[in-house]
């Protein structure tokens, strides 16, 4: 069900995205040959992605009757380039060099200082230094974009809120998340839960959901029961992507099926199994970046036998089943409760 | 030559930034007890500092008749919220865990880990999430405070702007000075002052004077000529900071005087000294993590004698009397001239 005054706006998004990114791009020639080569890399970055979250918005913004496409469109900007910038610094926090199935940044500055005959270690510094300013332009970028909608007063305050609180809460969620990957104490099922919650339900679904709100003039009993909503999606979309990054077929994800594991990430399904007696036996592998991939077997197979991933799963299904309840009877209006219910399907059931 | 308004307008900043800080650190206190630590870190180290980017746009704005002192307040915030950002990214880039003479935000974090039992590695590098994250909730806080600031939409715009600018530049110099320190190709003295001129000119002198001006209403004409004398200046201040940081005395310094020699930064006083025949006797040092305290001074030694100290206080003393010209020649108002001329002397003969 697209609407097509949707696809047009998301259409504008793709230029305007395009525009703000080509400027800074053409500016940074004036600097060095490599800073040039970051804004190149920025560019081709932000262009790819699925644009989840700028169709998010902006499907909210029409379904709420919301008039100014400008405005819209460049929230929807500033939404999608702190995506880039959080996917960046996560990558330089997991020492990642791939996503979306080919080199990221830092993997495409070292390898290109490698060739050039820099030693490993200082390739490799160099690509995370140009991840990091990249993450810090981006979120730079995001927040100039917004910080400069041409609408009312109030309505600027309400924006600039929503982007400090997003920011504000997701470094809240990633910095727990990497907190308990050092596993210096036993996390709680809630724990990671409420990590979840905080990393990805604010910036993927709740900011965008909200923006699309406060800019088309929703009444704030709306904006609560959207942020509500948001949250419990964002949640059902982050154990859909716990599983998929032990369970998923790296040919459709795009990462490897060892990452989390080598990164000893805490998820729901590893603190479930955590409780199984056989845990002992591959506890050691767990968090080694080293694992093979017969031990990676081995600890998926032990998440499984301990019930871990059905009970995951479980989860997973209930939560569907809440929070389709919670749309159907909230105030939204229709096109936007089918545009909801279709977002808890796909995050629910995706495989990539 | 203090003026008591500029002194009252600076114990009013202390006052504000204190209270900007405090409001997310009492937040942080319902995300996780690690997410509150890491606001009081952030909290303490803000509060450090000689605060000389506030100080200079307060001073500035009085000197230049502002009278709005809540805007220039706020402006003073995001400069020093900005600076934290940047030293922060900074420390992460070059590796370092100590700053201003203690540990910074990643050795804390890492040194605590390490006390818990973490093994040296994952310590590290959740010593180095902690200040990736600080990073980014300093640089966003910074953009916050800035586009709040109740001014008439045309200053707003231009301060803005100029935020804009001063991050896409300072990342430019930042990205060179890393690439530089590579060592994959010989840097040109010019392009050595092109990138001092980037990474430090841009955000600790330009940002914190035309901010002032355009908050104060200064005409476009002495805007110009702010931002020249402004950039001049930030040369000479990075050029003192290039040789403190390798001639430098360490107490005074609070950082050692071995970490630019083995971080390998390509530094004029490098560049110089590289032409002489001796340099080839020391070279392996040069960049080399591990470079014992002797290695040091015999590097230490062969940049002296190569005549590359002397070039560059020469090129110091002699940047020193052509600002002062342009200060003198500018229209600039008198107290601000005394002000800058004191700048000058004080960037170009410090010792800390």
């Amino acid at each position: 069900m697209r609407d097509p005054a949707v696809d047009g706006a998301v259409a504008v998004f793709d230029a305007r995205l395009t525009e703000i990114l080509a400027l800074r791009r053409e500016r940074s020639r004036a600097f060095s040959a490599t800073y040039e080569q970051l804004w190149d890399a920025l560019e081709r970055l932000a262009s790819g992605g699925k644009k989840v979250r700028p169709r998010l918005l902006l499907d909210a913004y029409a379904a709420l009757g919301g008039t100014d496409e400008r405005a819209a469109v460049d929230a929807a900007c500033a939404i999608e380039l702190l995506h880039v910038a959080l996917v960046i610094h996560d990558d330089v926090i997991d020492r990642d060099l791939v996503r979306r199935g080919e080199m990221n940044i830092t993997g495409r500055f070292a390898s290109e200082a490698l060739l050039r005959g820099a030693p490993r270690r200082e390739a490799h510094a160099w690509g995370e230094a140009s991840s990091l300013l990249a993450g810090d332009l981006m979120l730079t970028l995001a927040h100039s974009v917004l910080a400069r909608l041409d609408v009312d007063e109030s309505r600027r305050q309400a924006v600039l809120d929503i982007f400090d609180d997003t920011v504000f809460e997701s470094a809240a969620g990633e910095h727990h998340d990497v907190w308990l990957s050092l596993h210096l104490e036993s996390a709680a099922a809630d724990d990671v839960l409420a990590m979840v919650d905080q990393k990805t339900a604010a910036y993927s679904f709740q900011a965008p959901l909200t923006l699309a709100a406060v800019l088309a003039g929703a009444p704030s009993s709306l904006l609560e029961e959207l942020t509500l909503i948001a949250r419990r999606i964002g949640v059902i979309y982050q154990l859909r992507d716990d599983v998929l990054g032990v369970f998923g077929d790296e040919r459709e994800t795009g990462k490897s099926a060892l990452g989390d594991l080598r990164e000893g990430k805490e998820t729901l399904l590893v603190s479930y199994a955590r409780a199984d007696p056989a845990w002992a036996t591959v506890e050691p592998y767990f968090g080694d970046e080293g694992m093979s991939a017969s031990e990676g077997e081995s600890l998926r197979r032990v998440i499984e036998e301990s019930g871990a991933l059905l009970f995951v799963e479980s989860l997973i299904s209930e939560r569907c089943t809440e929070v389709h309840a919670l749309i159907r009877e909230s105030h939204l209006p229709a096109p936007m409760v089918e545009q909801l219910i279709d977002l808890v399907s796909t995050c629910g059931t995706r495989t990539s």
